[in-house]
């Protein structure tokens, strides 16, 4: 293996660069709910590889969402959010909250009204109810900052990977 | 497997649960590094493992910063930073830049001046010199977003991941 991009001809960032270097990095993969307090708290959700833990103290994390997702009206909107850390075993749920016109809540997909009227989805391998403190502009995306408020996690489990398009899994 | 977190109980969220929820998730692995301009633009660095993809129109990055961290000085005055996404083959060069007290610049690290003077990594499966366009508060950290620039990335390879304090790699 031979991996190293020539330094001498850099190519211009365009947005398909920088998708062609993010198909190289692999994260994993977590799904953001929220109630849609205008829609009679209708829940919402969409799959993110962009959670990121980002502060011990307080206890605080990050994610993506781009303006055009159909849960940008209420994650703008909401107080609180819930953060789930998807397992491996849970690809089709992965699938499910990315997928558009769908009705993600609808069976199978197994959830409850958690804190803070939160929709929680059962057997993430962690889960959190964060309270939203920021939603930075950065082009056509916010990021959001969020601060820990109550969660749990499994005491065991492997983590849902996202690489190259597709879902992946650990090694060992 | 059973990982299903009782909502019945969650616990208040404190560092600690923090830290626990996120040892379930899985990251890739990247190298930051500036030029420190307050000491004869000697080079600095460190291991991410919160590099996320943020927008595709105007292409931009983040990723977080410890405030105690000691790429701190030279990040919070840097103009750019170099983006370095690690193939599974350089878990020593992610050990080395996240050791406290090592010269990460030295042998068999290797390295060279790239465009606005980065320090760019050989090796790595595709690299990025970004200007910074925030560092935005949160905790003790800073998330830092920028704007890719110029950069590239090799054709193929094996991203190295992070997950329950050790390194990893896909499976697949």
């Amino acid at each position: 293996m031979t991996a190293s991009p020539a330094l001498s001809t850099p190519r211009l960032a365009t947005p398909d660069l920088l998708r062609s270097v993010f198909r190289q990095h692999a994260a994993g993969v977590a799904v953001i709910t929220a109630s849609d307090g205008s829609r009679g708290s209708r829940p919402v959700g969409f799959t993110a590889t962009s959670l990121v833990s980002v502060s011990a103290e307080p206890p605080m994390l990050s994610f993506g969402i781009g303006l055009g997702s159909s849960s940008w009206p209420a994650v703008s909107e909401a107080a609180h959010v819930g953060v789930h850390i998807l397992g491996e075993h849970q690809q089709e749920l992965a699938a499910t909250f990315a997928r558009s016109g769908a009705d993600r809540f609808a069976a199978p997909t197994a959830w409850r009204e958690g804190p803070e009227g939160v929709p929680v989805l059962d057997g993430a391998l962690a889960w959190l109810v964060c309270r939203i403190v920021a939603r930075v502009p950065a082009g056509d995306h916010r990021i959001v900052i969020a601060e820990a408020v109550v969660g749990d996690r499994a005491e065991e489990g492997r983590p849902l990977l996202y690489h190259q398009g597709r879902f992946n899994a650990l090694r060992d």
